[in-house]
């Protein structure tokens, strides 16, 4: 009674964001000279910190899938370089802040921004750039899309706050645990991808199928990221592998474990994620029963299950490249880790 | 890159609810005595009207998960029949409404009470047993137990209008049917779940452990149900197949079509459920696109991912014979299509 969810051999050799990079590539160029700008500051600290993580090398995801889907529908305009760079301060802040709020000292293979020059600093150019990406939005203009990424903002934090109260609680659900990730990452790809047709001016059914394709693809994507944690390899990565589990993070495969494990497991995980002893030697036996359980696997299913979510938003669109390159990135998503 | 979700073998074996209606056998004889002593009224249509469903052959799942899941955790008293039957005519309410709303002829091989008695009596007998489901709880004197039933009740009304705004509407996402669904059907397998460890004083990851396992049942049964709408048989069904399609219901097998379809194929689909061109013939070509699409295999599909989500929600729960009689439960539902 098994059922093979396949995906097609041709699907996966096309699996990669490369197409996405050089549709994009010429508004990315726009969008990386607003960073820099918008980053910029008399405060000379406020530079500092922000280019510290805008140049560590993020891929920059969510404003291309805003270029991208405004290009879909045909947009001319300059505003959404706007958006897109907007969205991606949004994001860059939810990483400053959240590197405090995790103590987090590594991210993408770097010392923190909050390691070199303080939380209070991460905090505060979090804040700075949050009010950058307020402020390019309100100059598009477009009352839709300020309402779309205002509510993704608030929609995030709220996320951030659950998951503050998630944390260290092994009773955790999943249904629990996707809300947090559908609150604290899925809401920003989907305001991203939303803005899009919003901004091209694209009709009701099109705006609702960027916006489900958007938060379907956060969801896959941050349930990799969080089978990654567990199962990925260091220096692909740039980040340091059991992070999650060292910082108590309750992710999918530690919910699935736990709920799968005998009481004696279920003892371990509240003592090593719950009380923190969480050494290499725990790492290590957490893996074991994540290899036990398959929960690592079944993480990975879940995500598939999203991504399949994602494609099937998008497929009454007519094809184009944006869709075809849009697609890809789902594939890339979930690659990352099968 | 295919996934295997595997099922043993000896699960497949073990579906089927025989192992639940046994366990609950003597509880379910006393909510069946309180169905029919509260179904009464000296107003004649009363009884006549609710009896006909009532007497119509349901599996009365709900119910019995109310009593399993109340002693699962040891309950004593007699308040978990009172609630179970609450949650039996909050159920038949919801038929009798549906069947009006939806104007169907037929439900279980047998005339609905509205072409019987009318959409008037219908209606109001619907009424009739929600008053009498809400003074049952009243009784039981559970304050917990009162707020998630009436949360239920408020949520499955919200999700009939969220379907009626849906219906005939083929732009309609799948996260959009799945917020239909979450509210129609899923939220009352939930409060029937959750009730049970609410009335046994069990804790609070008890509680959020069988309101997660109903809420992801009620997901995964609503989809089973609308895959069977279309590929199952009529008979075994006691539904008219392809009633779903008839009454121009947007459902999981048709989004999936719908979206995946070449642009004379959404003309189709258009043309069928929202002008009511759904003859024979139309719905024998909605078959073939479903093969064509593979969209019931797919919606059978995302059932099994919910199925899996119930399962794990009562991993960490030890074992008795109500908890596997539950996870058959599981098995059950996704296995009446498989």
């Amino acid at each position: 009674m098994g059922v093979v969810v396949a995906l097609d051999e041709n699907r996966k050799e096309a699996s990669g964001i490369g197409k996405l990079v050089s549709l994009v590539g010429p508004g990315m160029e726009r969008v990386n000279e607003l960073i820099l700008s918008k980053a910029g500051s008399n405060v000379e600290m406020i530079p500092e910190v922000a280019n510290h993580l805008i140049s560590s090398g993020g891929k920059r995801l969510r404003p291309m899938i805003t270029l991208a889907a405004a290009d879909m529908f045909g947009y001319q305009g300059e505003g959404h370089v706007k958006l897109a760079t907007s969205v991606e301060f949004m994001h860059t802040a939810t990483l400053l802040h959240d590197d405090v709020v995790d103590e987090s000292d590594l991210r993408r293979s770097k010392p923190t921004a909050r390691m070199i020059w303080g939380n209070q600093a991460s905090v505060l150019v979090g804040d700075f750039l949050l009010g950058q990406a307020f402020k390019m939005m309100v100059e598009v203009g477009s009352l839709d899309s300020l309402e779309v990424l205002s509510n993704a903002s608030a929609v995030i934090a709220e996320g951030e706050v659950m998951q503050l109260s998630a944390a260290k609680n092994m009773e955790t659900t999943e249904d629990e645990y996707l809300a947090v990730i559908k609150a604290k990452t899925a809401a920003l790809f989907s305001a991203a991808a939303e803005v899009g047709p919003i901004i091209a001016s694209a009709g009701k059914a099109e705006r609702a199928a960027l916006r489900s394709y958007g938060l379907n693809l956060g969801l896959a994507f941050q349930l990799v990221d969080d089978a990654l944690d567990y199962g990925g390899n260091a220096a692909d990565l740039g980040k340091n592998t059991g992070d999650d589990f060292r910082e108590g993070k309750i992710t999918l495969p530690v919910v699935l474990s736990y709920r799968r494990g005998t009481d004696e497991e279920r003892a371990f995980w509240q003592s090593a994620l719950e009380r923190g002893e969480n050494g290499d030697a725990e790492l290590e036996k957490a893996r074991g029963l994540m290899v036990k359980y398959a929960a690592i696997a079944d993480t990975i299913q879940r995500a598939r299950h999203f991504g399949e979510i994602a494609r099937d938003a998008l497929a009454p669109l007519k094809p184009t490249p944006q869709k075809e390159a849009l697609l890809d990135v789902v594939e890339f998503c979930i690659a990352r880790v099968s």
